[in-house]
């Protein structure tokens, strides 16, 4: 489990896997390594830190378990990664993974489009997960993170009581954490308060991660939302890389230097310097030459005020 | 006064003033008066047309009397601008304008920097504005802006009780509105609750619009804050343009296009039709030709769950 009481918020970073996978380069396991060791220096809590896929399908993370390996090295860091089925799993759990994310599409026809499985059939990968887990890696946590909650660019509108079930679907099978996450870039505060209070009124404790695209520029504008209702674990991606980069010059999910600057201005402790999370944007630049990174916070600065809010 | 019984959030769009008296170029009055009635015909119920300072000092806003006489013409559209001084006053009155700002600065250092004035003399140049516009004028609405209320380069922190007291200065001399901007970019969700809250609670319904910079990346993170605690007017420009740009890539005000979104996806009504609203930069583009544009919206569009949130 973690141990992070004393911080106020969890930022999950997803840059080596949503980020790195959305690439077409592939970064040098070497640069890789210097990253996530400067994002766990700069004390960032969890890192998911690739996905378990097969290399000819995703080759910019064929080094997913090396990558755990090294994350495992590093104090104070909770390693996790996304697999998409139980082959995938079981990859990531003889590799030492601390947590595995199950992604579990709402809209069944993104789900369909995006990895040919039904609900039914996704309900019985997750199934056999738990069952492996629990069997042999009973110390590893299994998060569901639903998708497509706000809505999905094949469906369009999906309805809240179709997360909710899902979501209670999930939590019936002995998953540890449901996320929500917003694919497409469709979720709006209303929308965010709204779904996330009428999930953890569903299932307590059992609650997750809140996970924003940036794609109509709104992802800090959810969190805040989120934040309104308790959500206390962001996923974010360093530079913004990855998620759904509709907009030329536009992040695809929230950026993580902007994150933690809201947070910590807000007074909500992150346990992140944000000048050393900031250096290590270094190596991204490094793995990923021309590559655009985004964010504010490194152009701008934190200002005369940063951690003003505190003593408000 | 205003008419908008049938909105719920005013949108004042400040680019024809704070946009392009921020740019080197000036732009041609023709397509100005083009751009303008574009955003009025968007649904756009008020516009910052110009700043009425010397044409030596920003001779992009040389022509400021022309387009009040322009915006006149447009039904619907409440006319306004931007006044340094008594002076500029006399000016904008003279050209018909049916509001006018003077900004004040609450950091004192700040105001020196910038117009070379002590509090007690802009204290001064406000009293006479209202005298005037009481003796000549009286339909024409006064607010004060009041500037660099969540901090400042200068001076640093900017204490709520000196924002509040200046606010009821302002009211005190009998301005119609005190708005609250956010000059330079250091405002966060929580602080934003927080002096709105008061602002109301101290000046009542004189209690004006929020002015956001998008300096951070925190400005639509701000608005979801100033909604929370009852603010109906909002100050943006299309494409981002003006404010404090500071970090290269990115936006100075928050983005009208991408307020509106966020906005109407929460259910909030702002009278604007986004796809003319977005047809609109098409003039700004001819206007300033090579500056750049932002927004999130223009690129990726609505999305298929655009005004979803009614029906939630």
């Amino acid at each position: 489990m973690h141990d992070n009481h004393d911080i106020d918020i969890l930022i999950s970073e997803v840059g080596p896997r949503d980020g790195l996978q959305s690439v077409k380069a592939t970064m040098p396991t070497a640069l890789k390594t210097a990253w996530i060791s400067a994002l766990a220096g700069a004390g960032l809590r969890e890192i998911e830190i690739g996905s378990f896929v097969p290399a000819k399908l995703l080759p910019q993370m064929a080094d997913a378990a090396q990558l755990v390996a090294h994350g495992r090295t590093l104090p104070g860091l909770f390693v996790t990664a996304l697999v998409p089925n139980l082959k995938g799993a079981q990859a990531a759990f003889e590799a030492g993974v601390q947590k595995i994310t199950v992604p579990v599409s709402v809209s069944e026809p993104h789900s369909l489009a995006n990895i040919r499985k039904t609900h039914a059939q996704v309900i019985e990968e997750v199934r056999g997960v738990i069952a492996l887990r629990n069997q042999h890696y009973p110390h590893v946590q299994v998060e569901a993170g639903l998708s497509t909650v706000f809505g999905c660019t094949i469906q369009g509108v999906v309805p809240a009581d179709e997360v909710i079930r899902l979501a209670l679907v999930m939590a019936g099978l002995g998953v540890d954490e449901v996320g929500l996450a917003d694919t497409v870039g469709y979720a709006n505060p209303t929308q965010v308060r709204q779904l996330f209070s009428r999930l953890r009124n569903e299932l307590g404790t059992v609650a997750g991660s809140a996970h924003f695209h940036n794609t109509r520029g709104q992802g800090l504008a959810n969190v805040v939302a989120a934040l309104d209702v308790g959500v206390t674990t962001i996923d974010a991606s360093q530079g913004g890389i990855g998620g759904c980069p509709y907009a030329p010059g536009a992040s695809g999910n929230i950026v993580t230097e902007d994150l933690v600057y809201l947070l910590e201005s807000m007074g909500l402790r992150t346990g992140i310097d944000i000048d050393r999370l900031v250096a290590a944007r270094e190596w991204l630049q490094q793995g990923l030459p021309g590559e655009p990174l985004y964010g504010f916070i490194p152009d701008a600065g934190v200002g005369k005020n940063f951690h003003y809010a505190k003593d408000l």
